[in-house]
């Protein structure tokens, strides 16, 4: 068995690189059993195949010791083995081996014969920002919440939240279609709301519904939410798939951004020695599935994100992918207003700063704690540029 | 803001399960704080609504230590903020508090009011025997592969592995749409040639092709493959979305058997102290998307699940959910034959064995391989006959 007399494979391939915690006598059969294990997953000694053993099977390219027990491992895999399928190309990047409890998935590069089968993110930071008519600054995203409040009462705050300028948004993601806050009704009220305060302020701010909904539903809710006129939507691809966002973001007849949230992914990132890394699970992934935006609790917050796992995910969000665009990074979790100029001078402008529950604690007049947030971030940008003329950041081109 | 005048819901609950690493004095805090973050994710001194507060946060309903700094957690969350929707389910189960270190979701429990929305497996346990006719014995499976074969040396390997009478021959995983092995072309020549032994045999041996897959691209398998004769599909549900599978699997133009394979879902276990349980991803949450079988890799093959983990998973597939139907552990991930009456002890009559590389190790004859397959079985199943007749174990007529 195992003969193949017709597999005339390019000699494409695209990489992976893992980090892989082992001695290092192990370093080598760990990284030969994962080019196995993600490929054709059959011992290697009943595979009689040559063409298969020199085709199919995924080759060590590079293994680097980056620490005390710790490698990074390049492993290539031949393009035509994760078809023209999202799920079939997270498949072989991860698969088999999401089990295993010392393998990290931490950076991946396809060529461009691969890279042609995805679009990623319609509008990226660029198009976002054309979109929003702002280029100089951070710019402001916050949440209508709490999960109790009825459409209309959502459709108050939001309008309050506008009119104090705020340029993004979005439902909770806990806000789905539940009998207290039904979808339609609270995405034709907010959306409303919101287009009659930039009516009032001569701004483009956008409300973002969520669309996180069962399979066959999606792409009815993105509908309404243009009809409606939504400027946006947000989208939990841990909840519904990374490729039901991509399908989202493919598609002509929606063509609105997406902000996509981290609901269910977390457990990807909460071991740093298993898993995927933040800069390829909130970044790379995000972007290949088109998501234009990538919420992730920062550091500093309610959740545990450390400076360093912020900043590689932010790395993330820029990482050489050819054609697909960069996205903005959305620091949340838990942020405050007193801390916008150190999130501004520790993400740069490029990054969309939420803030959700702070804007209400600073006192009964959301309007003004909205226009206090944005003038701190104005402020803060300005000092960017200040300290740029001065000590211009190595890396800042990117 | 945050009155809610119209805010009426029932006083019926769902219940989640926790475990969660802290100290004593830490654990009330931290139980509440997820019943927060779970509903309203708002800051709960800024909550003026009375209505709100009342019936939107979940409750604490039980905190019981279960070892130095581990506790065991039960909330109860209002089942109107689950929806009626398996993705919102999810997200009040476990959507943000995945991204914490130190929480691991270990069990649900929910009513008839909300369980009513779920279908869960159309066949499961009894109804997979029935079609297969196999009554008194564990269930034999295996995998086509290895990737790199063509759809005419698969089908090859179908019809042997059929002839020798495995009851559900599955693609590998790794088989989805490539160039090299096209999904329309392999299906039907599989499914061809599995009919073509099952009419020398005089079984029902089940072809299981693998439509794991894009969103809107999954249907169009599972309708092609059922067209083609196929008795059952593969799927990943980590790959494509649970609510992908539970969407295929109420599709009652459709109605075939779904085998769940566990592709990119093992971080959610990989952590003792984080993430989900193994009895709540390969049991209930498959259960409750409507997996009729479950994969999973064994204590003791390629993979490192522990025993115990292994139990708790069993007992996630019969756990007592309602209509739900209990489902088929499948234990495998590097299974070989000379372990089968071990295994057969440990998992019972009521699983399923997926034994793939193995069987080709055996030796050329794989018709033979596959008759010691079913004669190991056939044994082990008789032998723990005589076992319960002489020792009637705890727990056996679960």
């Amino acid at each position: 068995m195992s003969r193949s007399s017709s597999l005339y494979l390019s000699t494409e391939r695209f990489t992976a690189l893992y980090h892989i915690r082992c001695t290092s006598a192990e370093v080598e059969a760990r990284a030969r059993d994962i080019c196995i294990e993600q490929t054709v997953e059959f011992p290697e000694t009943l595979i009689t195949s040559t063409a298969i053993r020199d085709q199919i099977i995924g080759r060590v390219v590079a293994i680097e010791a980056i620490g005390e027990d710790r490698f990074e491992v390049g492993i290539a895999y031949p393009v035509e083995t994760a078809g023209r399928e999202l799920t079939q190309l997270i498949n072989v990047l991860f698969g088999n081996i999401s089990i295993q409890p010392s393998v990290r998935l931490v950076g991946f590069d396809l060529p461009e014969s691969l890279r042609q089968h995805y679009r990623g993110p319609r509008f990226g930071r660029a198009g976002l920002r054309t979109l929003l008519d702002v280029h100089d600054r951070s710019l402001l995203c916050t949440a209508i919440k709490p999960m109790g409040l009825s459409p209309t009462e959502l459709a108050e705050l939001a309008y309050r939240l506008a009119l104090g300028g705020i340029d993004l948004i979005k439902d909770d993601h806990g806000l789905s279609d539940q009998t207290f806050c039904p979808f339609d009704e609270r995405v034709a009220r907010c959306a409303e709301a919101v287009a009659r305060a930039n009516r009032e302020t001569g701004k483009r701010c956008l409300y973002l519904p969520n669309v996180s909904a069962p399979a066959t539903e999606v792409a009815r809710r993105a509908r309404l939410a243009k009809q409606a006129g939504a400027g946006g939507v947000l989208f939990c691809p841990g909840l519904c798939g990374l490729d039901a966002m991509r399908t989202l973001a493919e598609d002509d007849t929606f063509g609105l951004p997406i902000l996509s949230h981290p609901a269910f992914q977390g457990s990807f990132c909460v071991h740093p020695d298993s898993g995927i890394s933040h800069g390829v699970l909130y970044g790379q992934l995000n972007r290949l599935a088109g998501a234009d935006a990538t919420i992730f609790p920062s550091w500093g917050g309610r959740f545990a994100y450390t400076r360093d796992e912020c900043l590689d995910l932010v790395d993330g969000t820029t990482r050489e992918m050819g054609s697909i665009k960069p996205i903005f990074p959305v620091p949340a979790g838990g942020m405050r207003l007193d801390r916008v100029g150190e999130l501004c001078r520790f993400y740069g402008r490029d990054c969309i700063l939420l803030i959700g529950g702070d804007l209400h604690a600073q006192g009964p007049d959301l309007v003004a704690s909205c226009r206090r947030f944005g003038e701190l971030v104005r402020e803060a940008s300005n000092d960017l540029d200040g300290d740029r003329r001065r000590h211009p950041p190595a890396g800042a081109q990117r």
